[in-house]
């Protein structure tokens, strides 16, 4: 049996594993929170059906590398809550750990390649990366306004922080930002989001 | 607001029911069964660090299409267990039935390309599909491995079931298919899988 093979393998039974982090964000029905595994399902699936709004000569096909890659180390570091300032402060320290363990299980330049997709979605380093991350946001909005509130009610977060969270999808997928603000406006009205 | 649009994030939502749709495979570390969300995105991730073993001149970002694609039908017509003929009988018309509804969800012309995507996979027709097929058999034997028989004890499977079932893997990739039959091998010394 080959080793190489082995470690391979041993990488895809470690990153099973991400099937059981929780997010803060519910399932759209509302019925229980969102794994990152299925998290990132939903974000590859995201990028093919709204392709047309990335930006120019976006090569989709590595849009999808950085999402299925995107949240690996939180096998290790855990999902660290967007509206938690605290937690963000060790949140590149603990990843950064995570990563050099979790992308060490595969073959050493197998694991330096998709460690570089893990980097470059992190670093909103190219158009790639950015429409990836805008997608992040946009559907995180998505699953808690489709779920009555989600993360926002629990954790009473303000339009502004929203907004301020929403700012990649207004600089990457401006076509997609009026339907974004309708999103916030109604959530606002409705409770969703605190005024102000 | 775009009605484009509109369309394309109601699939979305709707897609977002995949998540509740359980296969009969458990999670590695056995403690629940695995849905087809987190299933599709596993597959994505073994296809990406498996693909030096695909037949050559695969187009791996068509696979990752197509993996992220193939069990969206089994929101309506759920999950069909790999060992039941019966179930299987009628398979293929419940979900063409479900492809015609959801990726009908799509603006016309974008539920087409998906549709033919989803197509692709079904009809084993293409290299891509095939080597598709290959590791959507191969992760499930992997799971239920790990996690101590899954849905091989829980419905008394047996070898050449089994063997049957991870033909594709053979067919397709040929490097990897030593590992499957030493994973048979054990299992079946173990009594996970039956004799015969």
């Amino acid at each position: 049996m080959s080793a190489r093979l082995d470690r391979q393998i041993a990488f895809l039974v470690e990153a099973d594993k991400l099937k059981g982090i929780l997010r803060r964000t519910p399932l759209a029905d509302g019925t229980r929170l969102e794994n990152s595994a299925e998290h990132s399902w939903h974000l590859a699936l995201a990028a093919m059906v709204l392709a047309e709004y990335a930006p120019p000569a976006v090569d989709v096909a590595r849009v999808l590398e950085l999402v299925v890659v995107h949240d690996l180390v939180e096998i290790d570091a855990g999902d660290t809550f967007a509206y938690d300032p605290e937690h963000a402060l060790t949140k590149a320290e603990r990843e950064r750990t995570a990563a050099d363990r979790i992308f060490g299980v595969l073959p050493g330049e197998q694991g330096a390649r998709v460690r570089a997709l893990w980097d470059e979605f992190e670093e909103h380093s190219t158009p790639e990366s950015r429409f990836a991350n805008a997608l992040d946001r946009f559907q995180a909005l998505l699953l808690n306004y489709r779920s009555g509130g989600g993360s926002w009610t629990v954790h009473g977060v303000r339009r502004s922080q929203v907004l301020a969270r929403m700012a990649p999808v207004q600089a990457t997928l401006p076509d997609v930002w009026p339907y974004v603000l309708d999103i916030i406006d109604r959530a606002t009205a409705d409770g969703l989001i605190g005024e102000g």
